[in-house]
């Protein structure tokens, strides 16, 4: 691990004391991955990723993005693969095979097929995944030759061609390779993910696959993904838009020899770290991008459980917060404007906004404070907003991007 | 009218025939207007505008924001107005007296008592409005000067300095004057408008205020304003930010001498000049900004009620969509994801789609087309883009601004 490419670098999450960082280039034992260049990107590119795990049973768990238009990979894989069962995963980037109707499923099917052969597996223990522009029909010449390509070049050391394979116009590849230090011993937990949207075209696309050889039983991988899901890559905003492709995937394959029963000490290390991982990833799809300078955190806390959540995606997704906090700018009249359009009807509500400790606006006015010490603490890197709504109980986060020069360039014309 | 200003510019607002545009600095029989310089904003541009009819009774009527932060003087019009007899309204640019607490509140109080003062009506029949800033004390001493200098300037012919007034950095005033003809003669019907959000900072503020000289009964005034509404202002999408202040008032003060019955041809024929006024008012706000290239309509018809107004919503708010607007880039593929995200657990959903009339994608899937073609229509000032739901019976319409680098730049610092 070089100390300038440090994995864990966000205040807002902590790298467990049984955690460390290893080569992101590797990956737990008995997994292989690949990618090429297929020639679905004009560019040359890779654009073709194979993961596979070596040993039956492998346990998986996915999560999938509830779009009512759903990409045809991610509707494939959904209804004919073996979702706690996935050995195999075949990903293509530079085409979403969405809005491609029966062809397009037709298509994921083939993709699901050929990699079923070159893993040697049933095509039901076989994911398929596809992001980039929408619309237009899969090459499959090209992604079948990629395919056969991907399976001639897979290895334990693949993980680095595998992630550039998923990437569209990611700036950096979000990986990692984790040792957890658990009661009987270390295991690996490794993740390549791709993200996008305001830091990045192709719909906010957010393609993440994880892996790791503890042996853990398929329920327990089911719950821990969700639960890590929903702290992570349900938390960010980026450009408040629904993919119609995000896939995430969790497989464990067992090869370490360790194994995780429910309810122990070691179940919660394991969960644990893959929290903390799943949570840098998250953070790292919102800071990606040519552009984005900073990111925000939203705590908000209140009585009102829904009233909190609502409250936090209003101004996480806001584009008035968002190129204020590009900006560099302490408008904190931009975080009760957006508290105000989450909460109709409820004026006059007394609302406490804090900006980086500063409390700036308490129940609804303004509190003198230190506006030049506010304008520097607001370009650093993170900025972190505290808002304060009736009552007590419930909280929530949520993290997000800022709205610059780059996403209006990157998005004005990226099918043109 | 010059032809070269002509009000009735999109083609998506028919003017009717008994509609003929007026010089746009007038005002209907019995108003009087005016704007002045007070000192609010630091570059010594008009801030302060204020409108009173001579006539007593004035029929009014109002809309305002349903934020629960909202500005103190939306509050207190709101609370201690009277609404359906307004005579004046006293509005301040350059700072919207929103959370500003308590002395928020007194200062909006300040401002509706020196406006009666002035007007020589009683304080209830006395509207107020401020747009600008949110979190500063609003300078009394400067607002009061100015009620006082408006006083003095109030004239027949006082729109062009009290639409200049209203403004924050609009790039153009928003305002008309038309002659309605009814069954017993013309009436006139001016309105000055300012807009923001995507196209300006400020929060999205819009303030419309609409005057007539023809003689309506409260409820009528309620009635058409509320209809009208519905299908202008609340039918676009600057950046899908609701405001502290949002306000439309419409003041009918009958000195034509011409009344207009209820469930009468002339009921219709100004109801249909209030609807082409409106709807041209609401095009005119999402077309301003330095930056707006061009404007779109997304037209949804379905089977579902809720359904086509969601999908609408979130065609029209998509920074997605916005940017390849603003790009001049025909990327159907972001309808299609905005339509998914507004119906999310549809999937596979039989959506189509059709830009400029052009149809790209039929029952999810996408239909040959000419792609030259249709990158020509979509570099023109106003893009229509159709959607289309499984079943049949609602339908609705969104119109929408592009998001481009001026928006950026400007909302970046605001503040700073």
């Amino acid at each position: 691990m070089s100390a300038t490419e440090r994995f864990f670098r966000s205040r807002w999450v902590d790298r467990p004391d049984h955690v460390t960082e290893l080569d992101p280039g590797g990956l737990p034992q008995g997994f292989r991955a690949a990618g090429v260049a297929c020639g679905i990107k004009a560019n040359g590119a890779l654009d073709l990723g194979l993961l596979v795990s070596g040993v039956q049973p492998t346990a998986s768990a996915a999560r999938f993005t509830r779009s009512g238009t759903l990409a045809a990979p991610v509707l494939l894989t959904m209804q004919r693969s073996q979702l706690d069962g996935l050995r195999a995963v075949v990903v293509n980037s530079g085409n979403a095979n969405a809005a491609t109707g029966r062809p397009g499923l037709d298509n994921a099917a083939k993709m699901q097929g050929a990699g079923a052969m070159v893993a040697g597996v049933p095509e039901r223990q076989v994911a398929v995944a596809s992001t980039g522009v929408i619309g237009v029909p899969l090459p499959m010449h090209e992604v079948m030759r990629g395919i056969a390509a991907a399976a001639r070049s897979l290895a334990p050391d693949g993980a680095t061609d595998f992630a550039a394979a998923i990437r569209t116009t990611d700036a950096f590849a979000k990986r990692a390779c984790l040792e957890v230090t658990l009661s009987g011993g270390p295991v690996t937990l490794c993740a390549q993910a791709k993200g996008a949207g305001m830091i990045s075209p192709g719909f906010a696309t957010l393609l993440c696959f994880v892996q790791s050889d503890v042996e853990l039983s398929p329920e327990t991988c089911d719950l821990l993904l969700g639960v890590t899901v929903k702290r992570s890559f349900e938390r960010v905003s980026v450009d408040g838009q629904l993919s119609t492709s995000d896939t995430v995937l969790l497989q464990c394959n067992g090869a370490s020899g360790l194994r995780v029963e429910p309810e122990t000490d070691d179940e919660l290390r394991f969960g644990e770290a893959l929290d903390a991982l799943m949570r840098q990833l998250a953070l790292s799809v919102i800071r990606d991008g040519e552009g984005a300078r900073r990111i925000g955190r939203v705590v908000v806390r209140g009585g009102d459980g829904a009233a909190v959540h609502r409250v936090a995606r209003a101004v996480a997704d806001s584009p008035l917060v968002k190129t204020a906090l590009y900006g560099g700018d302490p408008n904190w009249g931009r975080i009760v404007q957006a508290v105000g359009m989450a909460m109709p009807g409820s004026a006059p509500l007394a609302v406490d906004v804090a900006i980086e400790g500063v409390l700036v606006c308490r129940a609804g006015g303004f509190v003198p404070h230190d506006a030049q010490a506010l304008t520097t603490a607001v370009q650093r890197d993170e900025v972190e907003y505290d808002v304060g709504l009736p009552g007590e109980g419930a909280e929530t986060e949520r993290f997000f991007s800022d709205l610059g020069h780059e996403y209006v360039t990157i998005n004005a014309d990226y099918t043109t």
